[in-house]
């Protein structure tokens, strides 16, 4: 039933392919990936002034892989439906009840990303975090629920994959919900260690008022084993994954503490190691419904998710206080950052945002979301940047980091920009323009400080959902008339978009229960 | 036509009186004033650790005169209309394309006040901050339009009259807006030296699209002289205000500039005399409608206010690198502070809230506003405060700080508590209610986490328009019935306000045209 993956293959590096496709200009590090049309306009446009920039990033890296004898470390941490303006730095934390000093902290020692988008849902963000493409191009669009047979395709090539061949240990610890199909699962996708939970959803999720647990019922087991819903999960890569606890609300409650005491364990089992580590922990918080005994009503919110969100801000201030202890610091890049928006159908149970919408849309509020960089003695302190960054560019970057841009696949277009002069020497993104993709479709355009809404936000007038984002941040004066000069390089670079996929066709859907 | 000013009293302050009244147990500093009715609740809880509190804050405040050989110089910047999470530090700033560097780094070295609370408008918030009384109290409730005969009265005691009694120096550049009578002006105000206009509201208010500024057109000038609207007044105290430019494009667009470099002119004249000084300077930005011409453009959210912005942004990090290379910045508190919520209605010539409402509104939106607190030395860098202020509290905080908490009238209810712990040493706030007020009425009370609105916000659904403020901070979700409980001392508290204003009556509206 599971088809043998077929790994990337070098043969395509081969010296013969990359002459025939474009040269991104790496000083020292030449490597041939397929971006997105757009991406080749601005860069003819900042090709030189990015060459110099690599430059300043390639001595900095140069540097540190002196010092530590190996490449950076990467932690990339993802939490659950927690929406932008929550974080006490941008005004919410104590003033929503649930106060945010580590997280706040971490921002007072690195950057805020003030201009970081994520998909607009769960499933969507994890895929685009793993792959550096959008959905879409995946073939695995939407929200998996239990029984659905989709799931991350073994023919994408995660970051952990890229990261593995260039000699990174590599773990997930966390929410993984990207297919049931064992061969989905992060041991099968590149991490040679992990604990998850699928987690798709369900069944915390399903609580009604008055019975706020639905697995309380008692058609609940049924409804387990009709869906063969896993619990919690562990494997090594090339193993089988083995169920360590089942799925109830007591092994729910420990989940965020379980993860990130492996994430600890992990980080400090490899601190001294020869190998540089890259460590995924995805947060199920704040959309778990279930928080650990001891932060059960410490947030003065008075709800699950506001106790959640103290519990994990203390695990990550831990996180970071032990990367310093073990003296790594100055070797390793975090970032904390949200996978979409509010989920306000859980509503008290549910984070808020600064903008319209909530997890779903393609409005602001469900994808411009919180996200903060930290990476002691290379990232200034204080920083704050509103450039644009894309989930999908943690992907590139991480790649370039690792120095294994030369590893990205070419026979595919990687929607992920290469984004680490930013993190590390505050130079401008390179991003000037984000595909929202809604599902299988593109769901809004950005170019600069402009957006354009495809499938439409509100009731479907045609052409008022253009919006001034820097004029208009909660996209309410839809100004078509003021900006109808935009429609036509909006056309032309959705245009070539959509010429690339007719030439790298967007994946298959991938089923688990289908031999292909 | 002009009342000869009745100026506050030092009899009443006798030790007969003071023994009648509730003695407020400072350290070294008994004085006697009237606060709200739901303050004395909250004292009877907290008394002995705030008496604790105020211990630390006078071996501080004792500590910096024996070093400075005076008092803390006190500088309050004001400014208008600009909503929360507009600055850089929230999320705004060049997300918006007006980037706001200097106000993030203020924040970055001093505290985030996220529970900073204005009055609704423009007006009001001025009164407040100048008497440390709601606006109701004092009778001037409205935002003043050109040919209103309101004012602040001269019987009400302003901030500047408690500190020049108190041998402070103290000035007042910027917009006024508390009347067009000259006995309401700043310099009949307790203000020594003063650069100001007016400024209610027109004509700069009056775009119309297509014509953008109203005194473009010929029906200006009649206007003008029917109105008889000021330009930009210069007075001392106890003398004659003269016009120095008349009200036009050109001197709208260099007020900002005006008013900032007479700010620091006096900070300089004054960093080294043996006085201490009060500064505030009250920016029309960005609600001006004009700029620099240096300025115009600057900013890539393409709008005048945008502009505005990084206008006034700039010159507060001039103003306070100036108190720090004149060596006084450890004996000088700023607080910078917005008036109000955005005016939605100048869109896009306006600011934005993550809130719901504007100006006007006595919801989030139009009443909790930005606020930093800076003191080098005193105040730690990079915190973040959510406790609740009031406008109002700016008032008797600069008594205290100025040694000048005695000098407060007890004739009447001062509805600002003494904060200075709370900015000095990061102590809880003192106030856990607001009364927001909406003009002559209660619009809103804030108890705690907890806000039930009385001018009905939604279209006058009755109860509904109770919520939990940390659970729901956009007030979406009325949530009456599981906050019935809080109908009780919500009451109660409303009750003893009220009984307190039978006691002590609010002003009869003062008029500059009536003879009293």
């Amino acid at each position: 039933m599971k088809k043998t993956k077929l790994r990337f293959t070098q043969a395509l590096m081969s010296k013969g392919v990359l002459s025939l496709v474009i040269m991104v200009g790496f000083v020292g590090t030449s490597f041939a990936a397929q971006f997105d049309a757009p991406y080749y306009e601005f860069q003819k446009k900042h090709g030189a002034e990015w060459a110099k920039e690599d430059k300043a990033i390639d001595a900095k890296l140069a540097a540190l892989e002196k010092k530590f004898g190996k490449k950076p470390n990467v932690v990339y941490i993802l939490t659950d439906d927690i929406g932008h303006g929550e974080l006490g730095v941008q005004g919410g934390g104590a003033s929503r009840g649930a106060p945010t000093p580590q997280l706040d902290r971490m921002a007072h020692e690195g950057i805020m990303l003030n201009g970081f988008y994520s998909e607009p849902s769960c499933t969507p963000t994890r895929v685009a975090l793993m792959t550096g493409r959008h959905p879409a191009r995946t073939g695995l669009t939407d929200v998996i629920f239990p029984g659905n047979p989709a799931g991350l395709s073994p023919e994408e090539v995660t970051i952990a994959e890229i990261l593995s061949e260039a000699g990174y240990v590599t773990a997930m610890f966390g929410k993984w919900h990207l297919g049931e199909g064992e061969e989905t699962w992060p041991h099968n996708q590149g991490f040679d260690e992990t604990l998850f939970g699928v987690y798709n959803t369900a069944p915390y999720a399903w609580n009604t008022p008055g019975d706020k647990f639905f697995w309380n019922n008692k058609s609940t087991p049924e409804f387990f084993t009709r869906y063969k819903l896993n619990g919690l999960m562990e494997a090594k890569k090339g193993g089988k994954a083995i169920e360590v606890a089942p799925l109830n609300l007591e092994t729910l409650a420990t989940f965020e503490e379980n993860t990130f005491k492996r994430s600890i364990d992990f980080i400090q089992r490899n601190a001294k190691s020869e190998k540089p580590f890259f460590l995924y922990w995805a947060s199920n918080f704040v959309s778990m419904f279930a928080v650990h005994p001891d932060w059960a009503g410490k947030s003065a919110q008075g709800t699950n998710s506001g106790d959640q969100f103290m519990e994990h801000d203390y695990y990550v201030g831990q996180l970071l206080r032990t990367i310093e202890e073990l003296g790594i610091a100055e070797n390793t890049l975090v970032v904390w950052m949200s996978d979409n928006g509010p989920m306000y159908d859980f509503f008290p149970e549910s984070s808020s945002s600064a903008y319209t919408g909530g997890k779903g849309d393609v409005l602001e509020g469900g994808v411009h979301v919180p996200a903060i960089a930290w990476w002691p003695g290379i990232i200034e302190p204080n920083q704050i940047n509103a450039g644009l960054l894309q989930v999908t560019d943690m992907y590139t970057t991480a790649a370039r980091i690792g120095g294994a841009l030369d590893q990205l696949p070419n026979d595919r277009v990687i929607d992920g920009l290469e984004q680490s002069s930013y993190l590390m020497a505050a130079t401008p993104s390179r991003r000037e323009y984000i595909f929202h993709y809604s599902g299988a479709n593109i769901g809004a355009i950005r170019v600069g400080q402009y957006k354009r809404h495809l499938a439409a936000a509100h009731g479907g007038l045609p052409g008022k959902d253009f919006y001034d984002i820097y004029k208009d941040p909660k996209e309410e004066h839809g100004v078509m008339a003021e900006l109808l000069w935009a429609w036509v390089p909006f056309d032309d670079f959705i245009r070539k978009h959509n010429e690339l996929i007719e030439k790298y066709p967007h994946r298959k859907p991938y089923r688990s229960d289908i031999e292909e």
